[in-house]
């Protein structure tokens, strides 16, 4: 992995905070839609401090540089930083948050500067708080990027791709029929509205995708749903006829039109749908808590917004059973994927003695991959990583700046793609020669934590926080762990990662209950720094399942997987499984080839390698 | 359980909300200190609803009164509320919380009354801020108790029962070392000083016990910890000259002074530990997320004050190893009482004949466990309980108003001790009969929990909400679900509840990592209306295990159970136990045996009942 030198944007960026009075600038990952993947003219914080990763947050004072990861990015960010910058490895024991290191070094009265359209509102406010609190002077929204300002000219443009119109074969459900249940919403919450900021929801409410941002599928814009209108937010350029067409009913305003007009609405007063009573209190605007704090500031602060956890994030969480049934299309398709790539690596590596790199694998999967009907391109950058890279938690290799996989060591590949009926993600750890003990213990270990989550029942109302325990008891036994989620949310034809459920040890997990519907990861791992890494990744789906008895008349969920392609069979250690252990790992192998074998009618390779690993034990 | 009627309480209440300009009146169950449980002359909850439960917030307007409640109490309380009462069942779908609900009737804008000293300040400003956004005027701190003055004569008298030292075999710390301790918290968080209102914290921090509580050995007191003093507050007549001798060095104020004293502390400069730094910001006092409005507003209110998990409450929670060694030791002890009772129960239901009933049971427990060496008292109401009353959580039995036993039904007996060296808590269901198929399988299933907690292992820093599920697994995959917590913190020779720490969805729990030295409660359990119910009730203390790997160099941490009385061989069903259960029950039975055997060697009723319940399956 590549170093930036940083010296030079640093010491043009200190100049910056100076002018603009500030004497700590932060520089969040987001783009002003609270993304988690972005377009390159977004990436402001790789551009200041050289590190790729998806999360982080990089500080700059006069004299010092920080930048917070997580677990995942802990190996990454160490080798990409320069020594300009101090690593702080979030949610190590006795390391600061980012939030805690900067309202430290603005103790004694320093002002604290951010784009304000890169920071959420309650980020913001908290901050703001804490800042003050501990003696620092504020939180200090300026209003240029100072990053873009040493960026210059050498900034990649704002992309301005097609919109399309995604049909009702794969959507569903009517854009119509879901604002109106919006409307519902906003009229239990007695709001005067809600600004939609996040761009996989404009995305779903609207039934349109986009390609603005590499692999997720959406637009840059905004919208606003009231009880009577009903606004997109988006340079027209981006519509043909065919999709205006579609949008019939809804107002067309420029992108960045959105503040000013926002600054209007709330000051105006608040269409109240036909009541005239005067006692009510005045309606607020609703916007969801991943809404920026500029969005905040434009609607009128505090007094004029109700933030809540978003209606429309919460429904496009639950899917409807065309989008059910495309997960589960799309991922017979994209497990014969996987599959024909798993045999056709085996039989270079181990038959035929071919030198491969990382790139070259996940290229030839890219290749598979596009063949398959309603492809339309890849999820996320392909994790294709062999021995010690497999522990990189989210590696990427680069063409010509990657390791040539050794078929005697464990090959890591994560990957997935979108298809017009759904979005996939897999990642299966494989093994081409004589795996070591250690190994084959590990992989049992992740094995036994993802089919424990997949067989859990739990009544309704419980949350992904609760269930994340059941993935790691086998690993904590054997005194191992892994420092990430184990499930996150995942789109239909939109973002890989979506919220707001998600399986694992954060807090906001415990606000969701887990709901029928609901599309999520099983994804387990096991990594050893500088030696190997293992991680199995099903998609499991919410559904109500029959139990004994039915306590409290509520229903009881479980989960059903997607995912479609063999675990590996010479890394299982089956003296270690139980008995149901076994059967489930039978009677998935079973399914696996049930559903696939059929592409494999004229491919014997493939077809001989899946009977071999999905045979019984 | 018997109804009180309420109309005439009410009507009073009402017409004194009138007086004080208040149109909604708060009482909840706490006392000044947020202590579960209280003192009779506290119980004002109790005395305006009539329901006797130890958790339950009652909201009066002027024409409604709702009590609102926790699946414990459900049963309970709808038994013990008259026609002018609604019950809000917390937790329930689609019912508001007592919050909500008071927010909802305040809407209009209309005043909402509290008695600042029965509500703490973080639950007082949410509630504030909730009711103004929704269109309410305000919560008012009300000075005068109102329910208070509807009692009139009639309110029993604030207990002054003496206080006395706890000795060092069996505090195991000076108190002189853990206000050392507490004093470099406060130059770590940089604050003035502390401040201590809970009362077992008070007990705990000064080695001295009371009794101005039923079952907790606390005595109403408040104290203030500074860099370079400790005042306690508390009626000196409380202190004989010993307890005084024991105190030296601490300065003795009376118990209501607190108040004004803090005013007069926090508007002088705060202590800076001889520090002349005229730069640092001013050092401000901490109290306690648990301390009340009223501290809160005596200390200058937000400005002045840091609220924070109690620095006291998490040492208290990690047991020293005098305290840890007195909890097996006073375990062994208990244990044993439990095994005469039962012995002694089932040879006067089954071989005698005997009528008995709940409290003569119960009476019967208490004195065997009187005799016992260290016994100071009980450590809260005995819970005996037979067939339906067993599935009544926090059921009470009162002389000549509860059932007789029932020997073909299960009972069910949640009884605990305060000894010198420690405190008991100990729930085991019995069947003296034949239990029915739903009953074994039920028991079973809880007892799987029960194990499954026990044997966790987790690395340092999981929480109680992370391991919670781990008791349910079992009861949820059969569609069984119990409504309580599965594990409180233990006191030594304090309360029987304590916090920070806890087993259970209450998402706090989530926020305290659970250490080395705390001692905690393993209970699951199931209940049928009206039918029966099950809990099985170990005390586990938190203990480093020995792991086959080690990674992340952090400890991996599990439990040693400390109680010692059998499970109940009738009620077990031995086919659904996997091998490594029916080890754990082997083991654990025949420890059983060997630390309690002793006891019986001239009691061979006790001694065949113990081999008969712990023979080896």
């Amino acid at each position: 992995m590549e170093q930036v030198d940083t010296t030079e944007r640093l010491r043009q960026l200190r100049q910056l905070m100076s002018k603009h009075k500030v004497d700590i600038y932060i520089v969040p990952s987001e783009d002003a839609h609270s993304s988690e993947y972005i377009a390159p003219t977004d990436a402001r914080r790789e551009f200041i401090c050289g590190f790729t990763g998806s999360a982080g947050t990089a500080i700059v004072t006069h004299d010092k540089a920080a930048l917070a990861t997580d677990g995942r990015y802990f190996n990454q960010a160490s080798k990409q930083l320069d020594d300009n910058w101090t690593l702080l490895k979030q949610g190590l024991q006795d390391v600061p948050t980012w939030q805690e290191w900067t309202v430290e070094q603005a103790e004694d009265g320093k002002a604290v500067g951010v784009d304000p359209t890169t920071i959420t509102a309650p980020e913001g406010k908290k901050l703001a708080e804490k800042i003050k609190k501990k003696g620092g002077k504020d939180l200090v929204g300026v209003a240029a990027n100072l990053v873009d300002e040493v960026w210059g000219s050498k900034k990649p443009a704002r992309p301005n791709e097609p919109v399309k119109v995604l049909g009702m074969e794969y959507a569903g459900k009517t854009f119509g029929d879901k604002i109106e249940e919006l409307r519902k919403e906003l009229d239990k919450k007695k709001a005067a509205g809600f600004v939609v900021s996040m761009l996989d929801e404009i995305a779903w409410l609207f039934n349109l995708r986009g390609s603005d941002i590499p692999y997720n599928p959406v637009f840059f814009s905004y919208a606003v749903v009231t009880p009577t209108t009903a606004t997109l937010y988006v340079d027209e350029s981006k519509l043909e006829e065919k999709v205006k067409g579609h949008l019939e009913g809804v107002n067309i305003r420029p992108y960045d039109a959105i503040f000013t007009d926002l600054t209007t609405l709330s000051s105006s007063e608040p269409a109240t749908n036909g009541s005239t009573e005067s006692k009510a209190p005045k309606r607020k605007y609703l916007v969801s808590t991943k809404a920026s704090w500029a969005l905040h500031q434009a609607l009128g602060g505090e007094e004029k917004v109700d933030e809540v956890r978003s209606p429309v994030g919460d429904s496009k969480a639950v899917k409807n059973e065309t989008e059910l049934e495309g997960m589960r299309q799309c991922h017979i398709r994209d497990g014969a994927a996987l599959s024909e790539f798993f045999a056709w690596l085996e039989h270079e590596l181990v038959q035929k003695g071919t030198s491969l790199d990382e790139v070259q694998a996940a290229d030839k999967l890219e290749e598979i991959r596009s063949k398959r009907d309603k492809f339309v391109g890849l999820s996320f950058d392909t994790i294709s990583s062999t021995g010690p890279n497999a522990a990189v938690i989210h590696y990427k290799p680069e063409p010509g700046n990657c390791s040539t996989i050794d078929p005697k060591k464990v090959y890591l590949c994560d990957s997935g793609a979108q298809y017009l009926d759904g979005t996939t993600d897999t990642t299966r750890t494989l093994h081409f020669g004589e795996p070591t003990e250690m190994e084959r213990e590990a992989y049992t270990l992740v094995l036994k934590g993802n089919i424990a989550l997949e067989l859990a029942v739990f009544p309704k109302g419980t949350s992904g926080f609760a269930l994340d325990t059941l993935a790691r008891q086998f690993l904590w036994a054997s005194g191992l762990e892994y420092r990430h989620g184990t499930g996150h949310g995942v789109g239909s034809y939109l973002n890989v990662h979506e919220g707001p459920i998600g399986i694992g040890t954060r807090v906001q997990y415990s606000e969701v209950p887990l709901s029928i519907g609901n599309v999520i990861s099983d994804e387990p791992g096991y990594y050893e720094d500088g030696n190997f890494g293992i991680r199995i990744e099903n998609i499991v789906m919410v559904k109500e399942v029959q139990t004994k008895h039915k306590f409290g008349d509520k229903p009881y969920l479980g989960f059903e997987h997607v995912t479609m392609t063999p675990m590996c069979r010479k890394l299982i250690d089956t003296s270690m499984l139980t008995e149901r252990e076994r059967d489930w790992l039978n009677a998935y192998h079973k399914e696996v080839l049930e559903k696939t074998g059929g592409f494999f009618k004229d491919d014997q390779r493939t077809r001989e390698w899946l009977e071999r690993e999905c045979a019984p034990y």
